[in-house]
């Protein structure tokens, strides 16, 4: 394990930070608010830890492999969560260190959970690094940064992507890695700016249309107002709706339309099943609640932005969804888990998995019918490599099993089992709020340090989608009984794997 | 497909369902109740449907596939609990039909969920036939009858016994199939017998010692107290909770034991694996209940008991664990989804599936620390074959799909989530009680017609692991496009697949 190498880059990505940091002070600039000395503080704070472990890191050679990749992946979203809590918790607008680092890691995982009881008291440049951390967090730190530098100056940084990346495999639209992420963050650029615009014109105070905007763009879901979304007109509930959708597009389709192929978007089967299911959960929950409203029309709004923000797993919302009938309950639990398209902001399984496992499914029935028969799996009109398939099999069932030992590990602070169910289920598919004691109307305040600790490495965890987590938890990553093995991988790899230099 | 075979065995197996009814005549006999001539038309209606689909029947070849294999297991679960449910609505006991299908589906698949708010007041023949469903389905209603007559005289009656059979894939312990299933039965009648006498040397009643060694042997859990077992002795309650564990174990336990291989007991990784789990169980909810104990040995006698009856999906309890912790109540809730070894009565996913899903996810990730390593899964010391790690990963994924649907489709009743998502989780996994609304001092009678048929299918798709049920909803099973292939897959299927003479 080169760890000089891995301290070198978190280093780096610690000055990156404090970077990131700067926009917030503009905001405070124009509100003239004088708590922004705390902002600076936490640069300051960002700038000479990163400085010290670039300076005294002395690796002996720049090579990084997949074990370090995951390691760097997952560690730099930790950090970022810790640094990142710095002006909450020196604001003293958080008092708690752990609570400031849930609402952190909540903006940059893009889960949009707060502990807070009361947004609308914070200072303007603090609400504002709040909602930035999603738009950051939303194409990925590393991501983010690859496309502003190419580092990557002589290799290739797909290792590190690779572990950051949602959905099962990263498709690069073009050849070079540096350029597939200049290329995602221009659309990201391009749609943000567009929603924004299309907000300031619906008449949208211009602090209201970034945040909201910032939060869209992430799917992260933290609103700047105690009501969410409810009190916006209805135009603009419609556009943050339309663009919520669009954000969990996946975005090749984007490419496609760029690119002048608009007649191949019907054959990007994801982003087709991906607004089905939308429009079929749409039409279920508007049947379903349209009752207790006046006019279908506002039923169908209701049902419209409350599905786009859960299957994007954004967290928005314009009405207490936890007062709904079950039907329409548990329509938006299945599809918290679904998720966005993979290649999107979105967190959630994933539209293609769920895709690819029913197909699996539908595989074995028919060798239970024609046992001799030997058929393979196609998506999108390709033969799905066996690795792909086991990849998302694993993923599954890693899932399942973090959810389930989660939901036993916040249970020690004996809320009810919708609470603890629902909480763990919107961290980990980072969508925000759950049901009942973490419902739209309430916070995840409630709960103790040991269960939020719990918490913030689920939203890690779901973001960066479990394996390079738990590759952080394993002993074989640390352990020094396995140099043997290693040296033998690493002679073996020369050649197949890339470098990073630095 | 060969139609007129299926219906040929399908009477079969009606007329054995007749003579499964036989006993209950018995008792009534010593109990003199005179409602027992509802029996005898339910007798006399098995008879007469078996025998009239048996000779009407006429079918051109005897030879049937994996296709029909699946067709006549799933089949022959539904048909049963139709006949089945005859005693119960004819006698007026259980007024609604549906209602009464239930019940007798919840008796076959040795779930134990009772729609009666008071089974105390049917007649002892009712409350003995209904035990009893628990103790034929426990081993399989084909594998029973397999056992009893070696009906397959010329071929093999694998493809029947490997749609039904409980566990990853079929072991043979002996060569033939029939010699299988009989030293199976062998073992369970044994170990029933000792049940049934050491709980009437602990001085139980002799009608309750037969019923309650039924639900036990079965992993069933119909009680036929109202209060389930809690007002048994402690004595009777430890012996059940023993025998709710040993009939939870992997079966080929016993039969190393039977033939003095007692050494290689802790090879057995799944049964160990069982042990372990239930002990870090009993540990835990020990310690997080004791404070409402006086005495900590009442404590663990109640811990051991329900963690007992949830693992081996048995269900009968001694206590409200619904008033338990949230801790220990989602402990039991693990449990539920676990389930007991393969190779046992019991129901859920089986200890060994979930043994090998971590081995996956460890392989996985060594292999994202190591990518050039390549490692085989080994399970018991033997390389995991493909096709079997394949089976588990459809397998756990066509559950959770199963599950969230269940759960839309039951909560148009408008029930809350818990009381939902329990119904189906304890059904699916042919437990018994959930939680809250359905909860052990609580029963299914709430539930519509439509939401009571769902949950009559998971149950019977718990109890088959899933893959012939959706094999019965296929319409490539049933579809006539689908001849050519069907002609090609049965000529190239010659010789390699058996045939079953009746």
């Amino acid at each position: 394990m080169n760890y000089a190498m891995i301290i070198r880059i978190l280093g780096w990505m610690l000055i990156f930070e404090a970077g990131f940091m700067a926009p917030s002070a503009l905001v405070a600039a124009v509100y003239r608010e004088g708590s922004v000395i705390w902002l600076f503080a936490s640069m300051a704070a960002c700038l000479i830890v990163g400085l010290l472990m670039k300076v005294l890191s002395r690796p002996k050679h720049h090579r990084i492999y997949a074990r370090e990749g995951a390691v760097i992946c997952a560690m730099v979203w930790f950090l970022y969560s810790i640094f990142g809590a710095l002006p909450f918790r020196l604001s003293g607008y958080i008092p708690n260190m752990i609570d400031a680092i849930f609402e952190t890691a909540s903006g940059f995982t893009t889960t949009g959970a707060s502990i807070l009881a009361d947004v609308e008291v914070l200072p303007h440049w603090l609400i504002f690094w709040r909602s930035f951390t999603h738009w950051i967090g939303g194409m990925g730190i590393l991501v983010f940064v690859m496309a502003i530098i190419p580092l990557a100056s002589g290799g290739s940084t797909m290792y590190l992507m690779k572990a950051e990346s949602p959905g099962p495999s990263v498709k690069k639209m073009v050849p070079k890695t540096s350029q597939t992420a200049g290329l995602l963050y221009k659309m990201y650029f391009f749609l943000t700016v567009l929603q924004l615009l299309i907000l300031i014109l619906g008449r949208m105070p211009v602090f209201d249309a970034f945040c909201i905007t910032f939060g869209t763009a992430g799917t992260g879901g933290f609103g700047i107002l105690n009501s969410s979304c409810a009190d916006y007109t209805i135009f603009q509930q419609v556009v943050i709706t339309i663009f919520m959708i669009l954000f969990g597009t996946n975005f090749s389709v984007f490419y496609l339309i760029m690119t002048g192929h608009i007649k191949e978007v019907p054959k990007v089967s994801e982003a087709m099943t991906y607004y089905g299911i939308i429009g079929a959960a749409i039409a279920l929950i508007s049947i379903n609640i349209h009752g207790s409203y006046t006019n279908i029309g506002l039923a169908i709004k209701d049902a419209a932005f409350q599905v786009g923000s859960i299957i994007t797993t954004t967290g928005y919302s314009t009405t207490d969804f936890d007062l709904w009938p079950a039907f329409s309950k548990w329509i938006l639990i299945l599809l918290m888990f679904i998720g966005a398209c993979a290649g999107s902001t979105g967190g959630g399984m994933k539209v293609s998995r769920i895709q690819v496992a029913v197909k699996a499914i539908l595989k074995e029935l028919d060798s239970a019918i024609h046992p001799n028969d030997v058929r393979k799996i196609r998506y999108d009109g390709k033969v799905l490599e066996h690795s792909v398939l086991r990849g998302i099999n694993v993923f599954i069932t890693a899932y399942f099993l973090v959810l389930g030992l989660s939901v036993l590990l916040i249970s020690v602070d004996n809320f009810g089992l919708e609470t603890n169910f629902s909480a763990v289920a919107a961290t980990l598919n980072n969508i925000g709020p759950g049901l009942a004691g973490v419902g739209p109307t309430s916070n995840y305040g409630g709960y103790g340090p040991f269960a939020t600790c719990v918490l913030i490495f689920d939203m890690i965890a779901g973001r960066l989608e479990i394996l390079p987590v738990l590759v952080l938890l394993s002993p074989h990553t640390w352990g020094e009984g396995h140099v043997l093995r290693k040296v033998r991988t690493d002679r073996r790899a020369k050649g197949q794997e890339d470098e990073w230099m630095i």
